[in-house]
């Protein structure tokens, strides 16, 4: 038996020859262990970041990452269990809206979210500001909501996929995050380690997405669905923009609000669009519908009958959340301060950057910085104009929702200099 | 001003830009304070390792870590400080021999040299198997040395480099040793911290040595000749082959009996070369004699007349070495066993790996496998023949000297496996 060792692994990356699933296998789990310094595996990362790795190094990476740490077995709750991911973007509520919509229908809902680090917020933090929602249930109590009322969302609370946090990090600290090929184990392991079967992956691209141009989400795109194949999980990917933030609403209560609304009926047509695409496909890889269009009309149709709505006041109800604060938004606590941003000249907007957006919304609290810091959730910014909408001299482009009035005055010095506005769309 | 950050240098590098004098020096004293932790460095070093440095980064790499410690200051004693640098080889006794003879002819030596690490030897362990032979003196001392009898040898006691040393370990912890402009930095940094305004570099090539190839040690030799001149440092590269051994002896003393029995007369034919060639260099450069062949025989006629010896004795006496060792070699301990291989055919010698007898001559005692161990002074092995040599059935090829007969036994064994003998040269 050869005897595997870290350096002749380095080696042979360095030398851009193919890593086999032993040697993959040995690094994760070694890694994940300690046994591997994180010096050893930077430069490890760095020459897979300038030699990139093979389809089947990225497959072996994701199944090694993948079975890391413990894998949620679903199949007692659904055959076909899909699961949803978004590779980031700011305002997105998506969650919140689509799975109660899709839970609906039929699709079997068990999804465990993340917390939000940087200007992208995250589900579990919006899940968390509707007072006594529990995200932190035991694995038992999750399935037993599944299987009482369809859907579940909580957050992380299993050991799920430990080598790809743990690696995450460490690209982080020596800027090798954008690996194509260490983006798509990093996302397909976590959705595998969670159960999934079938997997909606939507790729946000744009100023305030992980990837920057069409090209690069196409590429990011195609490989999700060529690594899914190869670790037989059904892939599909929708391209969605991300230059503007999805739908008015950026910080926490505020997207709750945003979503229970949307489930109500009054939808923002970008996020709505999102929701159709990303619902429709679930319920087709669900196998309760082959039509993509029949879908959407399906899940519209939820919308106006209520049972969208409904479904979510289901969710919350069994996750202890309290259902008031639902039925009555004005009861989400307000920020202190909610100044208004008025528009110095009038014209068409041509650009609202989400990625500076979100970075203001998280300066007033919202999001963390670092790991550990606290959230407000009741800060953030509305908008009350997207891209291409004309906004007259003295008119409301967006508020401001602050608890520190030093805070809000940066964040409207700072809009009116992201925010563009010129003579046509 | 703009303030510097890794994560910064790091990415630069990684996208194959040219980092700015700053920004290598802020890596190399912030790294060297601990600042910079070795996971960041050691994505940095892979990245350098595979999209190189321009000569104006390498340049500036030698000079920030020749300044992250001391500095010699040797002007006082000559505005010529040559210095002697070789890449490393087995049964190298060279700088025992060559720089006392220098001396001899008026060239000031000021010598720090380093202890040995794996198959290769070091010659500072070689002076210190001459009883009494104070290798950790401090600089006044060392300099009143050189100053009374023109040379001094010693170990390195300043803090020179430390950033060389710090990033070599890391090289080796994660397989970037071998790449051309960190080697490079690597050497001319240490020659310029410990005060050489000229150098004379043996850069060795074969088996035995850091460079397996004659067009890699050619490189390497253009290369630290442009970067001397970048640095203002004249370089003179001398390439030689180090596919065997260099001379008969491997192992502490018995490389100082073979060093010693060369300054009185007795020369081996391929030691005597590499003698006369870096010599003759280092005279010219010590600017006492232009012609190099004159140079030679001024060094064959100070072997002759004895003040090549007589140096060497002034120096061991002035270090406090016990000189009747010298002036009786016998005296130096044996080893309990002293083993002869003899050989089992007939034919001549056509290989005798140098790496190989000196991890031999390592596994015997005489080198470190880590940097903690202790050295057996009076093992190793003594060739009697060379490749091209004739050899007859049943006649001795080397000797094992040993403590342990089951080394002994290992070695022997061994022996038999890497000594080729054929029918023709």
């Amino acid at each position: 038996m050869k005897i595997l060792n870290i350096l002749e692994i380095i080696e042979k990356k360095r030398d851009k020859k193919e890593l086999s699933t032993e040697e993959i296998n040995f690094f994760i789990e070694e890694y994940t262990k300690g046994n591997i310094a994180d010096y050893q595996a930077s430069a490890l990362i760095m020459a897979i970041y300038l030699n990139g790795m093979t389809e089947k190094e990225t497959s072996d990476m994701t199944m090694a990452m993948a079975k890391s740490g413990e894998v949620l077995e679903l199949s007692d709750l659904s055959e076909n269990i899909v699961d949803k991911h978004s590779t980031g973007g700011v305002g997105d509520k998506v969650s919140l809206i689509l799975l109660p919509l899709v839970a609906s229908l039929g699709v079997i809902v068990a999804k465990m979210s993340g917390r939000g680090l940087g200007f992208t917020g995250g589900t579990v933090d919006k899940l968390e500001s509707i007072p006594g929602y529990r995200t932190n249930i035991g694995i038992d109590e999750f399935k037993e909501n599944v299987r009482k009322i369809g859907i579940s969302m909580i957050s992380q609370t299993a050991n799920l996929a430990p080598a790809d946090k743990k690696l995450y990090a460490l690209r982080d600290s020596i800027n090798c995050v954008e690996s194509m090929p260490l983006i798509v184990s990093s996302i397909m392991s976590k959705k595998i380690a969670s159960g999934a079967q079938k997997i909606v992956i939507e790729v946000t691209v744009g100023n305030g997405a992980f990837m920057k141009s069409e090209e690069d989400a196409k590429k990011l795109a195609e490989e999700m669905i060529k690594i899914g194949k190869m670790v037989n999980r059904e892939v599909v990917c929708i391209l969605t923009k991300m230059d503007e933030p999805l739908g008015f609403a950026v910080g926490n209560n505020l997207e709750v609000i945003e979503a229970v609304k949307f489930l109500k009926g009054d939808m923002p047509e970008d996020l709505k669009q999102v929701v159709l695409e990303l619902g429709s496909n679930m319920i087709k890889l669900a196998g309760l519908g082959n039509d993509l269009e029949k879908n959407k009309e399906m899940m519209l149709e939820n919308i106006s009958n209520g049972k969208g709505y409904a479904k979510f006041i289901e969710m919350v109800k069994t996750q202890g959340g309290d259902i008031s604060y639902i039925e009555n938004l004005d009861k989400f606590p307000k920020s202190k301060f909610i100044v208004p941003i008025l528009s110095k000249n009038s014209g068409y907007i041509t650009n609202l950057p989400a990625k500076e957006i979100g970075e203001m919304a998280c300066f007033l609290g919202a999001g963390r910085i670092s790991k550990d810091d606290k959230i407000d959730n009741s800060v953030g910014i509305v908008l009350t104009k997207k891209v291409g909408d004309f906004v007259k001299n003295n008119e409301v482009i967006a508020y401001i929702h602050s608890n520190d009035t030093e805070k809000a005055k940066k964040v409207e010095k700072d809009f009116y200099e992201i925010c563009e506005i010129g003579n046509s769309r």
